[in-house]
């Protein structure tokens, strides 16, 4: 019998298949330095988003979306309010809904709102290093993820060198994606709202989680092998997003 | 004699001549994830972008502008203001705008937004078949895109797999453009605003809104010949309206 | 001896390298059509960025930041009331910050607030002849510049076809740069942010921004030989800014 892991290659290609004949709509409260690659990173995987933040529509578009991106970057009153709308909208929908905890480390407002969002059952949080030391109180291992995943309830995608996928019970490995992700602005957020697109797809939130990771490390090395610097890289793993292809996806995906 | 839709290619090429010799200002209150791509297009063309939605300045802009583009995305109480500021402020100048109701069949206070905004006499109304269809409350052909540019007294730019301009009495057809246009996030809002410098130079509405589709429609041909993905596209088509070639595009142009 | 302008080229690729390897914090409150692409540009000149405008968690990020950008551009309120708490947290903490008057010619109460902001003690201000104009009432040229800079108790960084850095007693005038620069949106703003990240590791605040717009020029060089146009061209600067070599640098640097 396979271990969960070593079938998370062909589940991604299966998932990134179906992300691009279902076309999720993913609405995404998120920052504007992210608004503009976040969208063009969904609609390159297939997904459709919207980003409206606007108290009185958001409900609405929520509502009619199949996911829910809620990232704390640039946290604004405006975007504080549209996050506790969308989160009760998505609720009563019964669709899933990722937090992404930006910078929650550099300020106590933030950590505090952090703090809240966290307890209203979002199926998955997507966060690196320094922001999971801040939220859970101590370092990121495999352990500390299990028992954090299982404490929030949540699938947990800690980004960084290696990627870690736990859900509590399973915990995935994703060595994949390249340094020049870490140059351009926003590609962990645009990698969040990817794994809303996944979730959309997928009941399995830890298998959703892997394999919206998997999919963005490959496309980053693929993009890499091509790219100049952080300006052609940036839109290079939009290509290649787009145009990643099922054998590739496998051949590259390193997940253990 | 020849008909008026077989002049607008060289009428396109002319207006393409026009915007980069005059470089109007077009003003813009559009969403914040179209803001960056949208004026990159305007600079790209010749024109020179505002962006500011500040209620104590937008008409100082505005006034010293020669169109202006109001673009619903992220319909925040900000930009409402901002949006009925600016509209006051170019009837009082004399200069013409351009609506653009992005997403107005998924919201109730969108909807009735533009309701408003519709009697406040654009010049032109730039909108895909969805939005066409929630504000008119019929499909989209020919007679009802007829009908309704003589009910708001705007002309139509209807985009799509062919993009319709109509003003109550002449129709074009304008068979141009790439499927990778719509894996772009901002590209439809980008369209409304290059039609907003088309405006500032030529008073025959009809004319400049099918001019301005013509040119988006042929660059984006050729941004597709050298894309990788949507992500190089993107960067790509700015660099099309930037190097357009007058006998390229009037070659490119497939109107009827 | 030679001049101070003449030890530019080599100061500058001193500076560059500071920036990467002491990688300093760089807090933003900048318009959102330019968010983005700053951003991108820290990040590929080896700072990092942060732009939150909460007013309840902006002071936080100053104070934890090594440099702070106030950007006029879309001057809302929220970013009005961001742009004085930064200010004060700029100065408690001892850090320098760089004024961009993006537009100050185009609105009063814009105007007006650009008018206090001078007086809270900025080490730079870069700007372009018009918002020099505005500001000052009088045309931009070396007394002008070395006058206002007295008065200001600012490091002016004029830029143009000749970029001009005036602290009073000494003037650099820098012939880098190319015109495509003028056609991508931001390219000023990310500049002054760039600016920052050279205030961050450098004390003297003349070297520091002749040596940014040193950087910034070179680089725009590099790109435009790549580049088809401003699309690729405005990829093109950041993979430029983040491959930039020492040698290079020295060599296209046109200082007197």
């Amino acid at each position: 019998m396979q271990s969960p892991q070593s079938e998370l290659p062909h589940i991604a290609a299966d998932l990134l298949d179906r992300v691009r004949q279902r076309r999720p709509r993913v609405h995404c409260i998120t920052n504007a330095v992210a608004q503009t690659f976040t969208a063009n990173m969904l609609l390159a995987a297939g997904a459709v988003p919207s980003m409206t933040i606007a108290p009185d529509e958001v409900a609405d578009f929520v509502k009619r979306a199949n996911a829910l991106l809620v990232n704390l970057g640039t946290l604004d009153p405006a975007r504080r309010e549209a996050s506790e709308i969308s989160i009760g909208a998505a609720a009563s929908a019964g669709i899933p809904w990722v937090l992404d905890p930006v910078f929650v480390e550099r300020s106590a407002p933030r950590m505090a709102f952090a703090g809240q969002l966290v307890k209203r059952a979002p199926r998955a949080i997507r966060l690196n290093r320094a922001e999971f030391m801040a939220l859970a109180g101590t370092p990121a291992d495999g352990p500390a993820l299990a028992r954090f995943a299982n404490e929030w309830r949540a699938v947990l995608g800690l980004t960084g060198d290696v990627d870690l996928v736990a859900d509590g019970k399973r915990l995935a490995a994703i060595a994949n994606g390249h340094a020049l992700m870490s140059r351009v602005t926003a590609m962990g957020c645009a990698g969040s709202a990817l794994v809303g697109a996944f979730l959309a797809v997928e009941d399995d939130a830890w298998t959703a989680v892997a394999s919206a990771l998997i999919a963005l490390g490959v496309a980053g090395e693929v993009a890499a092998a091509r790219a100049q610097g952080p300006g052609s890289f940036a839109a290079g793993i939009i290509d290649a997003i787009y145009g990643l292809e099922r054998d590739t996806l496998i051949a590259h995906a390193r997940v253990s």
